[in-house]
């Protein structure tokens, strides 16, 4: 078989105009950036006419779960079903890409195009995004400098600065040396692009107005007399919002099967909601009779915060939830070692078919119909895709669909497409795990309980000081964002599979007052990556026709 | 009159792809960013046929010369005369949008348009640049943290870091701090990324291979046995070049009254050599009859780094120089009050007429013709312009332009464009100040004396020893970009008017071994400018409709 990048440049592309016109989007609403990408204006999206169908997984881990290239499949086999699908995906980070062999744009024959673009700038949302962030927090350390009208305390700014680099040199920083004319010395840090609450709000967002009452509600930092601080004390919402004109419309390219697809927006989905943006959503159920959007890593992470964050803001619950798994990742879940994988084991299987057990019942809590899919590898052997097959009837009572769509493309996934139109037939009522009403404790016990499996919440002293902060400043009915690692329902990486009877340890609280969130800590977070001994970067070249080599 | 942003919302463009189509560009070389903005491919371009015209100006004062809008205008007035010309300009800076009121994208009714667009992101070269710096900075102090092999000395790294943002608190930092896992504790600090010798270097390569070598090439400092580090010693060149593929691409854009125009690259016209794109400038070159590009600041920097560093590279020599003055900055060279400069005032326009007069001799030393032009304001008397215009023919022997395309577009240029006509056709031989052979105490001694009109330089010790190194290292035949003041023709930026027998003090002498010359810095450049006490920024906003006020 080719190798990704052979497959994405041999594919022969549509001009992204007829790809637009082929689902409705006349000329005047659409802003080409080159022939093949193509921003969308924000206007006539609001109507949530098409079904939607959310994408999540088991946790990952090293072995891959294939997420985005289920997900392309999957509509490239609606679209041969003649169903008009239009997908809804996150943007990838610059950041990672120059340290990691590997982009976010699906693999095989199952990818978004064009893929060295969307890698690199594509139509420079995240600029946008660094621009804004940064221009904020020059204009908080002017404010400062200029006499400090506002008597913001130095030491309790909490708006850091970002790059889309990974650059662990500016995880801490001391800035504002050199002197009177210089600004104000002080600790700061800088966090990868997708780490900014700008990101997480750039996708929560429905409009510009949206948009700038957000940025105007940013927590910045406290005054020495420890009242806060917010963008709108600054009066910069206008200018910040005016830097993301554009970043705010999504962006639409195509499958190399000539899918329709929305990317635009990429949040981290510990600290932040792990989702793209809800107007490239609206988006695809406005263009298309069927959208297909994903949420970050594991389903008790992106996909808890799809159903209780992102759906109250789009006004609409998935009509049918897929859950994609691998045999290698189950094995793995299962105890084997990750250079062992390619062997048949299975025992391994089994026993970590827990861990997807657990995430499909978690999904299933809320209510919407569910579908199990296997993202198939040439490893993986009969006697194991069987034996998972009856596990999961017998466990879940469930069908198994299993999707070759990495090596076939859209007809390789052709009976997961039928279970998912027949699933989204099926009317059910969305139960959320907590209300919008119950308290922070409440809806952190709800999410460790329900979804996790775990037993206890136990929050730090720190947390608790912070809560009670949260309570007196009036934010005490926001949804919770959880920052756990995305390896284990646990918050330890290494506890694979399907532990029970843990406490989820919250170290702290931080307050997200304009995407909405409250984040809670548990474990490290680190939202600035460091480059590899190897970084991707020294393998790539570009030729003096513009052929790029080493990217993926 | 109508405001700037009165006239340019108003303006009705016409797309992009009859502005391309008019001058011969062909779909497939088009790459549209939206309706009004595209880029234009790199082939072809290298004919260098049409004729070519630069534009500079006496020493730039607060009063202002509008050099960009009499380009801009002249370009009109060409178009209205059926002369098929091109502009080609610099791109605006973001940074310093947020800080004062007012764009780089001329004024009156003589503006590029979408103005706003030309203002903010436009087609993310500036944001590609600040990206690819910050990667190259992020990989050496990776190089360091794992292993060193290298054994770069983080005290003599000279690669710093850069944002678009005009930030005073970035410009001496300390990073690398919080331990064993983050990087090497050390000095660093952020330029603003005009200031990056990236954009230089963007500005001088002639296709990605040259940007490529050129980048390979950059000194990114010193190991601990003092032997240089290049770009090259990384291996990272290919990765960096890539991420500037599309940066690399001239934007063309067009005038309110249609004439076509690449606005492409901006660096700085003291660190470094102040043009646009020798790309965009070829561009314009092979799709028009006549080129008109803008150096920055007055003759002193732009042009003298347009006449001695970029015609090498470009394998053009202008046709006709024209020499843009105002009435109201040569009262105020005259030492005229800048709150007085309405009031008529003829002994102080014949003294600071002085300065107008060494501009343009400066530039008859290079052998071309020379075309005198005053940009006219609507306060100057005619008693002024008459006077103004008789000591032009008595003191230099040329006719004087009056040009009224501010009010009145290209019609108010007409004359300009007649005497720029029949100017790039007198044959003349070009004359370069100095020989790419003299060594680099010979460039600066002749820049001072003939250009200056000074009578010395001197070299501090620190550039006395730096100077060795040059030498030492094969630097001593690079051209010499002189890092000056724009506002005298001395280092002293309150000495104006035509002052001589002075001395031009060299501070020190920075290797620019990638852009390929030795910056030679007189006086205090600060390469990081900080924002107001009032930023502009708090004066913006955007309404639902996406319409933009508070930004001019």
């Amino acid at each position: 078989m080719k190798s990704d990048v052979e497959i994405s440049q041999n594919a022969e592309l549509q001009p992204i105009s007829e790809i637009a016109k082929k689902i409705g989007i006349e000329n005047q609403d659409l802003e080409p950036y080159g022939h093949y990408k193509a921003k969308v204006s924000l206007k006539n999206v609001d109507d949530n006419q098409g079904k939607l169908v959310l994408v999540t997984s088991i946790n990952p881990t090293a072995a891959g779960e294939g997420k985005t290239t289920l997900t392309v499949g999957l509509g490239d086999a609606l679209t041969e079903l003649g169903a008009n699908p239009v997908l809804a995906l996150r943007e990838p980070s610059l950041g990672p890409v120059m340290g990691m062999k590997g982009g976010a744009t699906g693999g095989g024959y199952s990818q978004v195009v064009p893929m060295e673009d969307i890698n690199l700038h594509f139509t420079g949302d995240f600029h946008a995004l660094t621009e804004a962030h940064n221009t904020l927090a020059a204009l908080i350390d002017n404010h400062i400098h200029h006499g400090n009208e506002l008597n913001i305390d130095p030491r309790q700014i909490e708006w850091k600065r970002v790059l889309d680099v990974n650059d662990r040199e500016l995880r801490q920083t001391v800035v504002g040396l050199g002197g009177r004319t210089s600004g104000v010395p002080r600790q700061d840090g800088f966090d990868i692009t997708v780490a900014s609450e700008l990101m997480a709000i750039l996708c929560l967002s429905t409009d510009l107005i949206d948009l700038k009452e957000r940025i105007a509600n940013i927590l910045i930092g406290y005054t020495y007399d420890r009242e806060p601080i917010y963008v709108r004390d600054l009066k910069v919402q206008g200018a910040l919002t005016l830097l993301l004109k554009d970043a705010i419309k999504p962006n639409l390219v195509q499958t190399i099967e000539h899918t329709p697809a929305f990317i635009h927006g990429g949040p981290f989905a510990n600290i932040a909601h792990g989702c793209n943006s809800i107007l490239a959503t609206k988006a695809a159920m406005h263009y298309g009779d069927i959208a297909l959007t994903e949420a970050g890593f594991g389903s008790d992470l992106g996909a808890e915060k799809f159903m209780d964050i992102v759906t109250p803001k789009l006004g609409k619950t998935p009509d049918c939830v897929v859950v994609v798994a691998t045999i290698r990742a189950l094995k793995l879940n299962g105890g084997m070692d990750k250079n062992e994988l390619t062997t048949e084991n299975l025992q391994a299987l089994e026993e970590g078919a827990a861990n997807l057990y657990r995430h499909v019942r978690s999904m299933c809590r809320f209510n919407v119909p569910v579908v199990v899919t296997i993202n198939k590898f040439n490893t993986d052997t009969d006697a194991e895709v069987e034996l998972l097959t009856k596990l999961i009837k017998d466990n879940l009572g469930l069908s198994t669909y299993i999707s070759e769509n990495f090596a076939k493309g859209g007809k390789g996934a052709i009976d997961l497409a039928k279970g998912v139109l027949s699933a989204v037939n099926e009317s059910k009522d969305f139960t959320p795990v907590y209300e919008a009403d119950d308290s922070i404790e409440s809806k952190m016990d709800k999410i460790v309980t329900k979804i996790y499996g775990g037993a206890h919440v136990e929050l730090s002293s720190k947390a608790k000081t912070q809560l009670k902060k949260i309570k007196k400043m009036g934010y005490d009915k926001l949804p919770v964002c959880m920052a756990k690692t995305q390896y284990s329902f646990t918050d330890d990486p290494k506890v694979l599979g399907a532990p029970t009877d843990f406490t989820i340890h919250v170290s702290d609280l931080l307050i997200r007052s304009g995407a909405g969130f409250i984040v809670a800590l548990t474990g490290k977070v680190l939202t600035m990556p460091g480059l590899p001994t190897h970084p991707a970067a020294l393998n790539m070249d570009i030729d003096e026709n513009g052929k790029i080599t080493g990217l993926f």
